[in-house]
């Protein structure tokens, strides 16, 4: 019998001990859980981001599993606090976008908003509803709460508004949705739009062709390649292609052949 | 049955491989443990700041939890390395005020020197102890080892003098105890003593009365709240309040009514 | 009936979701796995440094732990994927080097390439072969699969080349092989070939006598000691002796009586 899993992402960052309290209340509430740290280095704020990042894991943990994801900087404000059932697998998060890229994905999802007291800690503070609010409806679902049980449906959550690559005959334009460490720009063009007969274009600049592999080019080169995302990846070899072209998140990229 | 658990903080970061292997020497004694990093980046050899992080987790985490805390800028001196039984939990960890807070919360405690080499490695080396003596002992006590056979009892451990906040009338005056990631700053003014007919003051700049929670303010401006610690926090909303104020752990914060 | 443990090392990050997608895809494989996070702080594209890390725990896990690291500047190239059977544990990782200093430290060990798909994600990736093919190959490990089963063996594994330290009689000659965290300077010069009668000697600057321990010394000062690698180590005591002394990884150190 498999132990569920819990993991956590969050722009706590781990020196000032939220992350860990976090994890500590999952555990008082539900000892036999397995928490696994997605990440606790999103950038302060940076709901966006977050979004993204966990677009790249919620469905590829066993069935099960909740995702607990807080990046807040509207605590104790009048957004809600949400839980959202997808495709086998719990997200709960603040309604500030943070899941949109899990309902743009998901087959099927529904969302409640977290009301019920019973699953908070008592006398929730203002400044920490990880602590207080989210954690302990982590830690009830992966016991097998219903989800329904948290709180009154939500119809719409809030989503991020993001626009979708257009496609024009021989000319595609879309945008860089996401800057991962190594400086590669992510775009939401899907690799099965292009083939090696398309060239690519980003901040005025030609960056050649499509790859196959980033060592098809040489160091410091652009690599146009199909990224672990299934969409355009422009890199640079052994570089940071963000630094090098002076490309950033939300930047256009076009593509033609 | 549950497992039990081990938390680690550390200032080793987690790039040269440190904190890896006190995770397996824990394992290698007690494989069956729930190991979960609370965090290795404590800036360099902070014990103040380890003491405070410890401080918001290690009473969250389930009775029988072993928390190994290893900020140790005096490994291989003649500081005693130590564990304290507090509130049904263990804290195992060099000699030198890291436990500081969790004795003075605790309802009751006990603490022993670590000195029985029969749960240490063999040989210890003298530059790292969290692997040769704080990790074995850790694990030891998670399998149930009585805290007594690790050593001789220590009536009074090493701890940082910490100056209480003063109140006189419609008078207070606190300190800032830390300065968490996202430049808050949080003082040891106990919530309970404030409400919103108090007024703040630090760097010789007028807060404003504490608010109910960080979206009272506009942004960038200075918001008082009762924090996730309890007490007197001060933020500027999306922004740093410790860079924006001039304001450092250690400064003096004014309440007055 | 302990679980087996799976430990992770990367330069990914976390914040980009890579870590947390391996970590997702070994769970979905063997869900009865204990993930222990070595590290993701490796700098990118640094091999000698995850080589370095990797060798301080491998051998201090418990029997049947799987060690997967992914440090992979080559992805997409035809470097080769391994698995590595050595001394009762397992190491999963690119043919670029990252598994030298376990041949080197292993009584015995054998080599395979990953080549039967059956043990990858479908349609591997040209970017991402830490998420499509060697955390799917560790996972298979971890459940009992035999090392034969991943694919052909391999005699000769891409090691990186590192010259050995001299001894001539009253002198030694050795190099920096890792900086750490905290700028100490941690050379191959083994622990047993020197005493408190040699004295050291880098960037043309004298070291002074080996010491017992960093306590031994005023703030700011050198102290080499025997380090918990079990080698000479070059310390500045509550100080980076990489800064203070100019020194780097790959810098000669001399040591003469």
């Amino acid at each position: 019998m498999n132990v569920p899993v819990v993991t956590l992402l969050s722009d706590f960052g781990t020196a000032d001990g939220f992350a860990a309290v976090m994890k500590g209340v999952i555990l008082e509430i539900a000892p036999e859980v397995h928490l696994v740290d997605a990440s606790h280095d999103i950038a302060a704020g940076d709901v966006e981001a977050a979004a993204w990042a966990l677009s790249q894991y919620w469905s590829r943990y066993p069935p099960g599993t909740v995702h607990l994801a807080v990046v807040d900087p509207g605590v104790g404000s009048a957004r809600r606090a949400i839980a959202v059932a997808a495709d086998q697998r719990h997200v709960v998060a603040p309604d500030n976008g943070l899941v949109t890229r899990v309902v743009r994905a998901a087959a099927a999802w529904r969302c409640v908003e977290l009301r019920d007291p019973a699953y908070m800690l008592p006398q929730p503070s203002s400044t920490f509803h990880g602590r207080d609010i989210f954690a302990p409806a982590a830690a009830h679902l992966a016991r097998g709460l219903a989800l329904e049980r948290l709180g009154p449906p939500v119809a719409e959550p809030c989503l991020l508004s993001i626009d979708p690559p257009a496609r024009r005959g021989a000319a595609i334009e879309g945008r860089v949705v996401h800057v991962d460490r190594f400086g590669n720009l992510i775009t939401d063009i899907p690799g099965a739009w292009v083939d090696a007969s398309w060239t690519f274009e980003a901040a005025g600049r030609d960056l050649g062709p499509l790859r196959r592999s980033y060592s098809e080019v040489g160091v410091g080169e652009a690599a146009v390649v199909i990224g672990s995302a299934g969409t355009v990846e422009i890199a640079a070899r052994d570089a940071s292609a963000s630094k090098k072209f002076g490309v950033a998140r939300g930047d256009p990229v076009k593509a033609r052949r």
